[in-house]
């Protein structure tokens, strides 16, 4: 689209690279409004947030829905280790190497890293050495303030259930009618509000004036009855906070003993943050946000936001959150920072909206690189079987991150810990372990092979890899069905560093244009939700077979019940590795 | 300053006047970049976030540091009721008369509301009828993120309290100086940061290698014993959660059994958005944050952000939140919305930086409106005796609003409920309820002369007030001493409803300029605690003494024994009417 993309290529790289904090400061980002220009954005598609922050309006979709999309490309990574594979490194050298040096139209989308971690000893999320996004304290502390808008969205919502349950308890049910649809002082009549008619609606009571309803009907519109026990929305914070896992709540007098036990969760953990990743826009989030079960009732009815009456609130809150976030990379090219749901127990990917306006704003020969969160079995799996599926986007190509490293870890390498020196076999050549480690490796590769992608593995060098270290990483990454395996060096030379990877994915993407994807899901969605499960466990972690509890039991058939049955399913961690002690 | 200050009178005014919604979403905002460029911002002194808010850079005040203040006026009230006097209306039809009709250069400086009271009964705090901040949606939710970033700070040295006093009762006091000041695992040394040697000064460790401190050195460097009874710092959140009023923590099994009671706080009763109200610069910030007293230790010895080793990180978070925000009004005349905190319990004002670039901006001969909150009691007592003794400003003329539907009530008027119908009385004409409520208004009359200003009192119209009841509230306030009483109909009619009220305030400021001030404290800053808190009783609350609990007896020793002595004091609410029961 643009003739004049963004794209600087870094000068006066050092030898080791200085502090990340010294290179990321030591570059004068271009102003966003400028960046935004020269990426096609129009003056009224862009709200500035301070000079090197922006925010896209969803209208960008609109005026360019005729565009052809760009190529997608996903990154993913062997399983985490706690020496850390790159993969937002890789995501940003891999964008540094399309745009400032192979001149091409480049997008990277990346979450939006939560302030617990950053925080704490895992630090910011921007990348590292010369592949990095600037300005890094702006990436990594508010941003432009989603998270925060999920927090305050969130929480209202459970003050609402708190309060709801409190005076549901303490009052008549025509008590608590006439306070969700009080008498006018002025003319003494009752009106119910717009969102209310979803609830008449649910309950199948087809009247519009309050007055009209029995004593029954006012009853049971008043009374949702919610079971404490079924509470599945607890209070978020963006902190890292050890004392919240586990609270009790409600010790007040005022709240007449209707104390709990509940936790908090860490906000890139909510429900309001996985829908924030998934909408395709504004009534879209609405109806998603009204959906929200928080609970089932007494009777093991579902209880919504809509139910509640806070669905719209919770939106208006959310209304700036919806657009995507640009900044750009330590050589300029653009980056969009949009929703970060943790994938440990979300979908771990950023956004559906951010990623098509990317696409979009590209052009049809343009790249839009992504990261998936955690490694390929979980966080490039729900890439595939939810993000893909409900945005209906196809990447072209798969980028699997490896380091010799972590692939020593998996071989069995001796246990790391954080301020402990290195043992040796990290930092000195040792052939076998990576060898044993590659069978890590080798499972992602044949597991992305399985959704019909082309799969790139990039190997992201550290300094104390050997040169035949990595040809066996290569070797064994062939082997196993890579269509290539590329050594990267950004992080000690910025997008140069991987300009060999970047013509590979390039050269991928345009092949798998030309002959047509082959990209499938693993499962349909009309299938039982056991099936779908045990799909994922066999294709993925190998299982042979998948035990259900009898507690995983009941809750398939309740959520089967309440027509839940046809979603994908989205599994967190550690049934995961349930699953796989199955194997 | 500038030629052509920004102010539009507005145009079709119906009467009544429609829904505030209505009327806010009615009128198209100027750009803000425009409006900072009329009011003298340079371009490289805002940062944009969307098109109507902008942060302004405290570059401003080097810029301006020669340039003579404009005139300042603070905004205060007669004792609060649920009727509601409109402090906040009066705020911004005042600065609309200003300068939308008086063509002069004029700020207003208001608090950022919390979401608490926005989503609770009393709703946003962006005016009413034609005196409203547009967009009231920006205003009132998230506007630039401030609030949120007091949260995140504010709970991230929580979390650092809690995990310190976890680690120091399940470690020695060698494994605690160890995490603290771990070896670098490259080269096996040891070093202090940065932050570190301001508690080594504290503790007169005048030694700069770690390895050259003694074993009893090292354990009172990394110990802090803090009496978890003392803590004085909660955790905060910016929603209404009544379940979070009393709470237990640290349930979880990690916790080893270190659960303690707790509450949650609203965000802007927090020590830290009272800092962001009185700090002049980044680095006093960071001095204010650093010097925050969190808990004693066992021994009684203050513990602070520095002794924590936080306060770098905390200040990072607030690094944006210390730049006002702008925004305008109806009439297109700007506003600073700046700092929020709580009047019942912390100082109750918009901040310093905002006034101070304000009264720069203005020029001499223009002014700056701000408000105090809740009645002339608290907040404007704060405001002189605190905000002002700070910020080494002088207020040239304090407004007191008052309405009769309030005095009516403060007069011995029928309760009045939310959701019921006004009693007659606040409806129809009741001269002797107006009379006796009178006294509360003379009350804060005299009150506000005792610091030497003018005082010109704002009868705020409300549509049943009758000709003979607002002739009588004027004629009260005279005889108590007000420079003047002038009738405002600005939420019906926009700045043009008080175009008299601007006019009298302007000359009150002009004469006082001319005549010189008299304004002064009501106490110094070197007398014992107990006579500053004698002084305010005495001369606000018309105590006759005060009687102070042991408990009182006690804090104020630890106080003054730790060289806290030398403060102002702010009374929160609940002590000022212990304080008026003596009278």
């Amino acid at each position: 689209m643009s003739t004049s993309w963004p794209g600087n290529p870094l000068k006066n790289i050092q030898s080791p690279p200085p502090a990340d904090i010294e290179i990321n400061q030591g570059v004068e980002p271009i102003p966003i409004k400028d960046l935004c220009q020269q990426v096609g954005v129009k003056d009224d598609e862009y709200e500035l947030y301070g000079n090197y922050k922006a925010k896209l309006k969803l209208e960008i979709l609109d005026r360019l829905k005729d565009q052809k999309d760009g190529y997608y490309v996903v990154v993913t990574g062997i399983n985490p280790t706690p020496l850390g594979e790159g993969k937002s490194t890789m995501v940003v050298g891999l964008t540094q190497a399309m745009g400032a040096h192979l001149r091409k139209n480049v997008f990277a989308t990346l979450r939006q890293p939560s302030q617990g971690p950053t925080f704490g000893i895992k630090g910011g999320a921007h990348g590292g050495g010369y592949s990095q996004v600037v300005p890094m304290e702006e990436f990594n502390l508010h941003l432009t303030g989603d998270i925060h808008a999920i927090t305050a969205a969130n929480n209202l919502l459970v003050a609402a259930i708190e309060a709801r349950m409190l005076h549901e308890s303490s009052q008549t049910p025509a008590q608590v009618f006439d306070r969700l649809c009080p008498k006018n002082p002025k003319d003494g009549k009752r009106t119910f509000s717009k969102i209310m008619f979803r609830r008449l609606k649910k309950l199948g009571i087809n009247k519009t004036d309050p007055e009209d309803l029995t004593e029954e009907e006012r009853a049971r519109f008043a009374i949702l009855d919610i079971d404490p026990t079924t509470l599945t929305c607890n209070r978020v914070i963006d902190t890292n906070d050890r004392f919240l896992r586990k609270i009790t709540v409600g010790q007040a007098t005022t709240e007449q003993g209707h104390s709990r036990e509940t936790q908090f969760d860490i906000t890139v953990a909510s429900e309001i943050m996985a829908i924030l990743a998934l909408t395709t826009g504004l009534e879209d989030m609405r109806e998603r946000i009204g959906r929200m079960v928080v609970a089932f009732s007494k009777n093991q009815v579902p209880v919504t936001a809509d139910d509640l009456g806070v669905a719209g609130a919770l939106t208006v809150l959310m209304k700036d959150a919806i657009k995507p976030n640009v900044m750009q990379t330590l050589e300029g090219t653009p980056v969009i920072v949009h929703a970060g749901p943790f994938a440990n127990i979300a979908h771990g990917n950023s956004s559906i909206i951010g990623d098509k306006i990317a696409l979009k704003l590209v052009g049809s020969e343009g790249f839009v690189v992504t990261e998936a969160g955690f490694g390929a079995d979980i966080g490039a799996e729900k890439f595939f079987n939810i993000k893909c599926r409900y945005s209906n986007l196809v990447p072209n190509a798969a980028v699997i991150v490896a380091t010799v490293r972590a692939l020593k870890m998996h071989g069995g390498g001796p246990e790391v810990q954080a301020g402990i020196p290195l043992p040796k076999a990290y930092i000195e050549e040792h052939l076998p372990l990576v060898e044993a480690g590659c069978a890590n490796l080798q499972q992602h590769i044949r597991n992305c092979k399985k959704f019909g992608v082309n799969v790139i593995v990039a190997v992201n060098k550290f300094t104390t890899d050997t040169d035949a270290e990595i040809e066996l990483v290569k070797k064994k990454a062939i082997e196993a069905g890579a269509d290539s395996a590329i050594l990267c060096e950004h992080w000690a030379k910025g997008g140069a560093g991987a300009a060999d990877l970047a013509a590979a994915v390039a050269a991928a993407c345009e092949k798998n244009r030309k002959e047509g994807s082959n990209f499938k899901f693993l499962y349909p969605l009309d299938i039982p939700v056991k099936e779908k499960i045990e799909s994922v466990c066999k294709n993925i972690y190998g299982a042979d077979g998948v035990q259900f509890s009898e507690l995983a039991e009941k809750k398939i058939a309740m959520y089967t019940n309440n027509g839940f049955h046809n979603l994908p399913v989205c599994m967190p961690r550690h049934i995961c590795l349930s699953a796989t002690i199955l194997n």
